[in-house]
């Protein structure tokens, strides 16, 4: 059906009615899908996928068989039944031990913390208008803002995440100029996608008095909150902000599964609502009654301590055989948490071609740049120790040090 | 966390960074939700809900056990494995049965109709931008369209479906008077929300004629085609066109489970990569794996004609009752197929007042102008007899027919 307009657009084919942006889409990445980085062979870096055992399929099934024993038709119905409810009250108890002052009525349950992400920016934003971001920062979320025709603007991190000086200076430049200020801003501030970093509470408490002298709200993604391997956990920025303008978001995908399509966000109750009736369509009621059972049977509960000795047992076997095999001009991130480790390189390299290399050499990883709104982090990987089977990380990284080396010597 | 925001927004409050669309959907509906319409007692005649026992949550579990034993995590992780593929192929092929030119690349899967129609008006458009749509049409689609800043344009339907004679004279004086013309136009063009119509083949050609002449997309929303109870099936749009300019939509809601989240476009690839690009996250993969074991394993084709059958008898029985109960004042549609009966009174009524009258006397209804964009179906409404128990449709109907004799005495 669709051979006539392949070609392109002209001035009388549906493609020629879309908006800019999606017209834009079609084939608009660099390097495609990342999935299709390696090959069969080749031991992946690349994935923030969880690791396929973690997944609790025995317990859903007993799950599914409670909630239709137990409610019949109303988990497969429109608006769902009593689990589907009690998932978002197991989900606000929860929020409310972090430090957050909430009810029931804060919490929207999403399609996923990206679908969140996506629906917030909607609510807020008009093509155009500026958004901040830590740079580098997850990649979905780069999609998600310039699907919406935002202008987004990065502001560096460090060690300790998100640099709050650099961003008051931004702040105050764009103020003096008279350049647009930020509508939002969307920060990791824990474990964060791509580097791993974690802000501390002062830079935390500092990011909201910004947030509150020029006006923009903040956008948390909290996603791997729950993946704390050690230490104690910072508070939550919606838990040391009392002028709603928090926005906090949360997934299940990490700690049940990413198929079970689930997260939730947190926010003040004309924010939640306007959110919610931008929701196009009904509720997975079906999946939010099995994970609702989930949750409130304790399964969820008893389940997060395996996943963090299995998680921090293959970070620390990753860092270990970073120590082993990196050249001297490589330094690395060493998360406390969450599923990834940020390498940079002190040394004019090609990120493409050393890609190239260490899928000669067996090993792949994501290049920097995919992590970046425009340019930057051409020195620069993103690994991941969340999929890998722990055997293969030693081989890999091994790897992976042979190919930076040979490039090192080009 | 709200309680300071919640006078309403100010110059220095979150809400006041929001869209002017957002805002206005805070405390936007006249109605409210159509769910809190009637009580406990009342016979509900209002939701399109599929009847409780019309779910297979036998099969889904047997299905749900099937495939994490063959598949194990797959099914739960990014991406999801064979049987979420097998779901896409099922679909594919089944449109292909149709009539309709496809590849399996030109199917996407969606999280029901309506995120469907949401994700493609998105890249179709721009706040201000227009698209026509029948009138009355589905109250979901009215709330999508006007939660996108689209400018609504309504076409009046008759006893068969669009008429196409009224939309030929709107579109040429939109072109006459230099005015803006519709980018797209939304249809149903089978079993039609809330009328029940459907538009025989020569006016489905007629529609594709001016989509090529006055160049816009058609959206079709075939949601309700597989529950047809007599005749033969009209040819999708889709099956007629071979410009690539027909979106078509379907969803798995109202033959397995609103509850599973799951529907279907078929569009041209280009049209199909940009709307899939601006698909926020990942995928559902538990459902799809699940609903494309039960689809592929034949148990949704063996489903059908129970459906159809319980269905049409509901239909039959709402029928005889408006028969024997209404005034004669009173005409309503004879829907072939879905959910819907849509009653006209010819006399000037009041509906609101109507509905409160007759909860009073124990039935409930959705009010005609909950159908329209603008003004219009006051003298309306619309039945569903898909949720009802049969055994208390005449009762209710019977109550209908008391209330509306009592309002016309007024």
């Amino acid at each position: 059906m669709a051979d006539n307009i392949d070609a392109g657009p002209t001035d009388c084919d549906p493609v020629s009615l879309m908006t800019d942006t999606a017209q834009a889409n079609i084939n608009r990445s660099k390097y495609g899908s990342w999935r299709s980085i390696g090959t069969a062979e080749t031991t992946s870096l690349t994935s923030g996928f969880p690791y396929p055992e973690s997944f609790p399929t025995d317990q859903l099934v007993k799950s599914i068989q409670t909630v239709f024993d137990e409610e019949g038709d109303q988990a497969l119905q429109y608006g769902g039944g009593e689990y589907a409810e009690k998932l978002e009250s197991w989900i606000a108890s929860r929020e409310a031990d972090r430090g957050i002052d909430l009810e029931e009525s804060n919490v929207l349950i999403t399609n996923g913390a990206t679908h969140a992400i996506d629906t917030t920016c909607r609510a807020f934003f008009r093509p155009g208008d500026t958004l901040i971001t830590e740079e580098p920062t997850f990649l979905g979320s780069i999609r998600t803002f310039k699907n919406l025709g935002i202008n987004v603007v990065g502001t560096p991190l460090d060690g300790e995440g998100l640099d709050v000086s650099a961003l008051a200076s931004e702040l105050e430049l764009r103020r003096h100029n008279n350049e647009p200020l930020p509508k939002a801003l969307y920060t990791t501030p824990s474990f964060q996608n791509p580097t791993g970093t974690t802000m501390p509470k002062r830079r935390r408490e500092r990011l909201l008095e910004l947030a509150t002298e020029f006006n923009f709200v903040v956008i948390e993604d909290d996603a791997y909150r729950d993946l704390r391997y050690e230490g104690d956990p910072e508070p939550p920025l919606a838990a040391l902000d009392d002028s709603g303008r928090v926005i906090r978001i949360g997934t299940f995908a990490k700690t049940i599964a990413p198929g079970v399509r689930l997260g939730w966000l947190v926010a003040a109750k004309p924010v939640r609502e306007a959110i919610e009736t931008l929701f196009a369509g009904g509720k997975n009621t079906f999946t939010r009654s099995v994970v609702g059972h989930y949750c409130a049977d304790g399964h969820f509960a008893d389940s997060v301590p395996t996943l963090k000795a299995e998680y921090a047992r293959r970070r620390d076997l990753m860092l270990d055989a970073l120590e082993s095999h990196m050249p001297a001009n490589v330094s690395w991130s060493e998360p406390s948490g969450g599923f990834f480790i940020w390498v940079e390189i002190d040394d004019e390299i090609a990120i493409d071609e050393l890609l190239t290399e260490a899928i000669e050499e067996g090993v792949s990883f994501l290049p920097g740049p995919m992590f970046y709104p425009h340019d930057g982090g051409e020195n620069a990987f993103r690994l991941s120790f969340s999929h890998v089977e722990p055997s293969e990380i030693e081989d890999g990284i091994r790897a992976l040090g042979t190919a930076i080396h040979q490039h090192k010597s080009h």
